[in-house]
């Protein structure tokens, strides 16, 4: 692991979901300051270490008080899925787009020197005309939370054009590990996992050949922090293991994994689901030093334990 | 000119605009219906012949009744230009996609069968990295106009892939010609004419280097016709006339079209100018069967009498 992050002061926004909490515990200890920024009152015990400030996203009075101070910003923050975003789009830009504005207009007046975004390589491109994608890809979303995290990587690139706020974004493929609950209708691995424990039959939205390129949560964390501390020309990278899986697939190995039949309930396909996304992240391999390391069987294992522990 | 406009029922936002009266003018006795839509409330008297509606495009209210019976809409609204929209980022936004995102939901509720969106092909790809810029170019706006439109076209794509609406932008260069009044701070040849006509030195920002393609407004006329009656994969087009003219280069023109020599102030160059914008247009000479029929020279001639006229 990295030991170059000490003495950085870091705000870590949506520090209560699945990457946030990952992210502050692998941060904790090897950096100065880490602000843990999310809507719950109380601390997630799981973040002793960080200093927990409560708020709401979708108000910028609170962000300048967050990010004072801080060289660098983990902006983390969804308030919606790909499946609910296209329902009001308008809801969606508000408060994804226009709350990310208030927050580069406060990242400007507090001289954060660095935002790292986490973007989507599921739904910025759309139906992709090459797989495994690359960065350079048409992007061209089918919702409008792909529509929202891509004109959000073109406000950072004005940003840093007009006001020098360093960016980098990591378009990240499904990410998956401990700590993704499946609450918010997302991480279909945690989702299937937390219903085979309790004994419930999984839902599948189409036919299971929607293909995705899941990567562990550790390696994302990883990329999260080379990211931080990253020296080049490079602003946007996939962050994906570049191997697609089908949810059949998925299912498959969770059985083997719990050694028990699944029980599956297939629903009609969803067209906010693309059919396939496998991610290049040749690039980041090379710009950030970056690469996946976690096999997917070990990964799965890793999660499974962590679920079963959660729910004992 | 095409023929096969007629029975079409069209509606134009932005109608007392510049590329709104050229449109609403050329269409005028081809179609079956025109709906002009500006802020005036008062429609311009070379609009004879057009149905005017007055109101205000960020009023979501109002737009169903201009649009309703329509089957192609034409939306040339812009409210904000590059150099001031990155001014407040938030109410460009605003004012500019989501007054677009009620826009067309009214379309779906009304039933409307395309749009025609006129984006911009000077902003939405930022310093080019190709130059004649194509439709495949990245796209990396400068400026918060830029993005909004960049935005916009992605909705446009989502809208068709969820509802059916369809859709074409036009990324037009630089138009000019008659009706362009300077006002409002776009349009430099019309402000350049107006200036030496008026006997006033004119205004340079930066040294007279930067860049653009000028597009006869005639023929950006043309090529919306032709995208109202489009068939083909095609979504996207450039509108340019493929050729780069210099501000200086642009000056000289006019000194030799007005007999005259032309007093200049230079200004400082301004960061939302990026340094050359020259699109390449070939991919709507082929699908749309477009081409730039105007002469730079004849196109200006005919710019400075219309606005002699204007100023008697």
């Amino acid at each position: 692991m990295m030991n170059n992050l000490s003495g950085m002061r870091c705000a870590v926004l949506g520090a209560s979901g699945f990457i946030g909490i990952n992210l502050c515990r692998s941060l904790t200890g090897r950096v100065d300051t880490i602000r843990a920024f999310g809507r719950r009152q109380i601390p997630p015990e799981d973040l002793a270490g960080c200093e927990w400030i409560a708020g709401d996203f979708s108000n910028p009075t609170c962000l300048p008080h967050v990010i004072d101070g801080c060289d660098v910003v983990f902006h983390l923050i969804n308030t919606t899925t790909p499946a609910n975003a296209n329902v009001d789009k308008i809801a969606e830009l508000n408060s994804n787009v226009v709350s990310t504005l208030h927050l580069l207009d406060a990242c400007r007046e507090t001289a954060v020197k660095r935002i790292i975004f986490v973007s989507s390589g599921g739904t910025v491109y759309g139906i992709p005309n090459e797989v495994p994608t690359p960065e350079t890809a048409a992007t061209n979303p089918i919702t409008a939370y792909g529509i929202s995290k891509l004109t959000i990587e073109k406000y950072l690139r004005l940003y840093e054009h007009l006001y020098g706020l360093q960016y980098r974004v990591l378009r990240v493929a499904n990410p998956y590990g401990p700590y993704q609950t499946a609450q918010g209708n997302q991480g279909v691995i945690a989702a299937f996992v937390r219903r085979v424990l309790a004994g419930k039959p999984i839902e599948i939205w189409g036919d299971g050949s929607v293909t995705r390129d899941y990567i562990y949560i550790d390696d994302v964390v990883e990329a999260l922090e080379l990211a931080s501390i990253h020296v080049g020309s490079g602003r946007i990278f996939n962050i994906g293991c570049g191997e697609g899986r089908t949810l059949s697939a998925i299912v498959a190995a969770i059985e083997r994994q719990l050694e028990k039949d699944i029980s599956i309930q297939y629903r009609p396909g969803r067209p906010v689901d693309v059919p396939v996304s496998i991610l290049d992240s040749t690039y980041a391999m090379r710009e950030l030093g970056w690469r996946p390391r976690t096999r997917f069987d070990d990964g799965l294992y890793s999660t499974v334990m962590w679920m079963r522990g959660r729910l004992q």
